[in-house]
């Protein structure tokens, strides 16, 4: 994986090349991501961009999240952005980054789009999947979409350290991904009949209010929802298909939990071989995720609570096998706003930064 | 379905017959039995039984479920049972049952048991499944396993009419079969490959405290459990086969959710006319079900959440079908303690006494 | 206390006078309502009438609370109103009741309000207290809010036989007044230095969507909010003056918490006669609620959990009393949308109807 | 305040005086004890001490909290204790600390004890309120409870610098000292009639299972406890009385709330001088506590809620003052674990070890 990476002190020597704004910072993306880069020991939040809150003083507006430098709202004017920041995290409703992505990227930012904007290669496909933003916005960056890195670090480390754009993963692919690519890409699994049952907290939904997020209606409850046809499944689907070496179809199921925070994906799948047992199969993730810090790989027979990613970037991973079915079953806790979103955003930003990828980020969650 | 049920006042009229014992009346399932009984028109709870709690009076320990006719805790001897009680509802830890049932149907009684007990036809198979159990008592009822009768009133109703013996079947099979066995009976799934994602709400998990179910662990989290080999497994094979007319082995991972009372179950299965939509099966299920009053099968599009079925003994389903992949996806949501538990044992109860099967039960939640 | 009540029998027999129309339905004061008219033996809802959801069908808007007799939803033209039922219940926002009441009273119809628009008795104060909603109407009512009464069946019963207006009390005015209100009037409690420390849930804040009420907001935390001038605080006031025949300034301070229903409120008074005990306070109050079938007293050192009141009618009151300084604590805890709002209301409507005050009203909450 | 705290580095170099040993670990004060120092930049967890789970390995006991240098546990041989740590932390049932401790001194470590058994400058005093705990352990020590230092750091920095026991403050009365002791120190209020209304979340309760504390009981409810005669009463009348230099008796509620963590206390006091405003009162506490880095006084009109304390050492303080009737109204937000309990602890150990009180202790909450 290329060279070495810096440490704070020499980063800090060689270069300034750590301001970051964030745009859309008043949604659960933005807020994340500002609580994790306000106790980042290398970057430095110097620009706040957004549309309705333009104006308004930072510590004024969350009182329960005050910055160092207490910050004014700005608006999005590439110009203004490039005049302080070397990076970018945008944190908007899909169909906006791509508004202002060319105009960044041109100016010689960094960018890291949390949105789903430039997660499909294929402008044609994000026009299919998210019909109704792309009546809104004219968009002709093919080119774009091609080149924008999915941001899935421990499967795409090299080129995010290379890379100008990032489409960071949506909650349930990185949750989804992360146990079943290892099996995908052995060929351990067969291709058809993947089933991923995923179960998510209400943050996921954003701040901004909807009647089923209310915790009148969303708490002592739980619902399936976007069943067969969720968005994700297209982007599971597109990184799916690049690991194994073939096209794949996945049923994928989502259900709203009474929870803040955690995603928790089970995944299901035939293996190929029934000779195959969990300690195997277990083996097969601790090597391939051996170097990659923020995957714990569970002993057989542990299985992850959310509680315990809580807060954190990691991803902990448990495999069971059924041999009398030859059904495996993974299990995989994330918590939803940092490795599912934010947190991930700042592991990539650490990278293209030559970072260590853990720099900067919760590894331990306030048990309980 | 042989006779018509008999009104309350028929009931009344013609017999009295109408005294329930509860045993085990301080944990959940009892606690729910009596709280419906309480309010049920006809029937009358005339003994509390238990271990712990003998000679304590009801209305001080539970100040927040008086009783009209403040019991007090009485031991639990057949012949004291047999002569204050026409039906006893028990309510214990498995393998308890099985040392009262005898005496107490030999006196004339009639029996729901809310265990495990007499739920297979095989005691080998119970001895096998819960082996734990198993050690401590000394069983030796083959034929009244045999003759105990699954109580789910949808699919037994003329058995349950005539029985002694209910045992009345677990929350997790209760909304998985009820979804599951019209495909299977009516031959319109694959046999193989059947997946059924459960999670439950943690009333499931009793009153008895222990540290999994403390509000401060299983608050914000949620974690699979019993992967692979979970009873409830087995419980569920013993119907699915007999419904399919083949031996059915299923898939089956229980979750933990934060909330007290719910259970939902995603079931996939491969359809094996891929012609077949989402209409299409919406139809064999209200066809299945059009005189069940206790099943409210959902148009196409509208998912079940558990806050629906809250508080009564309703159970809502709901059917989808992924066309790209022949994958059908049944959803189900039931309270865990009331159609999963107390409440469909009282639905056979009214059976049993030829009274209407929904008498008494609660059919409306309180919203939100 | 006048007539006796007639059974719903003679009532059903004597006069066809039980329809209700619920305007406002879809919000949880009407949701509530017709939740607990559903199951009522004497009235029947024949009128929905709302603003936003106009010509809906009820059952697809709300498929969790199906309606026998589906209805549609109608607008809020009173002639329309008076020619489809008898009583009117209106769960609308401050400021909308009053433009309606005039012209349904007029048309001989009788009506609960759930808002505060006829909660005073004068309108100064009313304009004062509501002064955000007065701006959009220009109200002349005076003597309607004089003749409206104020519909806390406990204190009200005979006022509320034979009215035609009812202003339904608020939630947290409920659960303050109904312990309060026996010891202010009896003289035992110094008149100044009174304190009210009151807790809801979310479903106080109504179904309309807002950001400090989604689960992801309220949830895990705690807040006080409207601390001084919270607008109950002149409602409780009032009452309380009336009862004690002098001026009554109070000290109340809402919290918003963590769940969906339940209203607690802890009040702190100091007594008049040091040599009071809980003993003796707990008297008070079982002799003066000793016929009140929604008041359950309870015994000194026994505490009442929203948990025991939550869906019912029932206020579950306890007392205690520190000698070292005098001080006397009354703790009271409903449910804030049944006792606290719509359940109230119907427990009025019963008393107009000449019925028994708890017909149709839950009284057993569904542990846990 | 004496010397100025030493930076980690200067400490590094001086001494080698950073290890901690934790007796109690696996319950929720050590647990977060443990958690905090895990990611401390300077002391280092060297001992784990227990009862029930010796012999452990500390990461296959907790795999949602791995520690780096994987303990086993071990026994609390003061010997052992006294070769492997610096300092040691007690998380340990009231009644137990007591036994350890002069052990402990005597071999030159320093304590920090979480319990109760140092907090009253009187043994008698202890022993009449922990009478239970008194009776099964001979507690001689008056001396000890004379010496050791009440952790409370904004009010006993420097004798928390020379100390070799601190008894680390209770939960409640953290969150109602801190918002109380300016105005009893400077006279503004009355002596009498104070009242503080308490909320917790269930961690309070700890981790050992008790029915009251399950999930399927404690969420959906408030309910009240301990009303008079709650420990922590006479705790925080002992400090009070200190403050005001004059003997306080303080009427305090808890109340038990569905949440896991947090702390907020609601303080009613009468002012002294009925001109004073809140913004008066608001520089009060700005001034009292300028330097205190882990106190924020809040604007007036803006409120805490736990949620922005939770997982963090800050304390969020409040003033309102109702001008009508001369309250004043504190309101404070904690959470629990850390400033009411271990996070409160490593503030003492950081100044007892000469660094800065805030090293090592989480600032700003995860937002929601």
């Amino acid at each position: 994986m290329g060279m070495e990476p810096r440490s704070v002190t020499e980063a800090s020597l060689q270069t300034n090349n750590n301001r970051v704004a964030v745009i859309g910072a008043s949604g659960y993306g933005g807020l994340q991501s500002l609580r994790l880069l306000q106790e980042h020991p290398y970057f430095e939040v110097t620009y706040l961009g957004g549309y309705r809150t333009v104006g308004s003083n930072w510590n004024q507006l969350c009182p329960f999240l005050p910055l160092d430098n207490d910050l004014t709202i700005n608006n999005t004017d590439p110009q203004k952005i490039a005049e302080n920041a070397d990076y970018v995290i945008l944190s908007l409703p899909n169909g906006n980054a791509c508004k202002l992505v060319p105009e960044l990227l041109s100016r010689g930012l960094k960018v890291i789009d949390l949105s789903a904007d430039f997660r499909y290669n294929s402008l044609d496909q994000w026009k299919q999947v998210y019909s109704e933003e792309a009546i809104s916005v004219d968009r002709k960056d093919d080119q774009l979409c091609r080149d924008a890195i999915y941001g899935l670090p421990e499967w795409k480390y090299d080129e995010i350290a290379n890379a100008n754009l990032i489409a960071s993963p949506g909650c349930f692919p990185t949750a989804s991904l992360l146990p079943l690519l290892p099996f995908l890409h052995q060929g351990l699994i067969e291709f058809e009949g993947l089933i991923i049952d995923a179960k998510t907290g209400t943050s996921g939904g954003g701040r901004d209010p909807k009647e089923k997020f209310l915790l009148s209606e969303a708490s002592e409850s739980i619902t399936p929802y976007g069943v067969i046809g969720h968005r994700h499944t297209s982007e599971i689907e597109q990184l799916a298909s690049q690991a194994a070496g073939s096209s794949i179809q996945i049923q994928f199921t989502p259900h709203l939990l009474p929870m803040v925070r955690g995603l928790h994906s089970t995944v299901y799948a035939k293996l190929r071989d029934p000779g195959l047992t969990a300690e195997d199969c277990t083996t097969v993730l601790t090597a391939i995720y051996r170097n990659k810090p923020m995957i714990r790989v569970l002993p057989v027979g542990t299985y992850p609570a959310t509680k315990w990613a809580r807060h954190t970037n990691m991803a902990y991973i448990s495999v069971q096998v059924d041999t009398r079915t030859s059904c495996l079953i993974l299990m995989c806790s994330i918590d939803n706003l940092i490795k599912g979103q934010a947190g991930q955003a700042i592991q990539s930003l650490n990278i293209m930064a030559g970072l260590n990828q853990i720099e900067g980020l919760p590894l331990t969650n306030f048990y309980p």
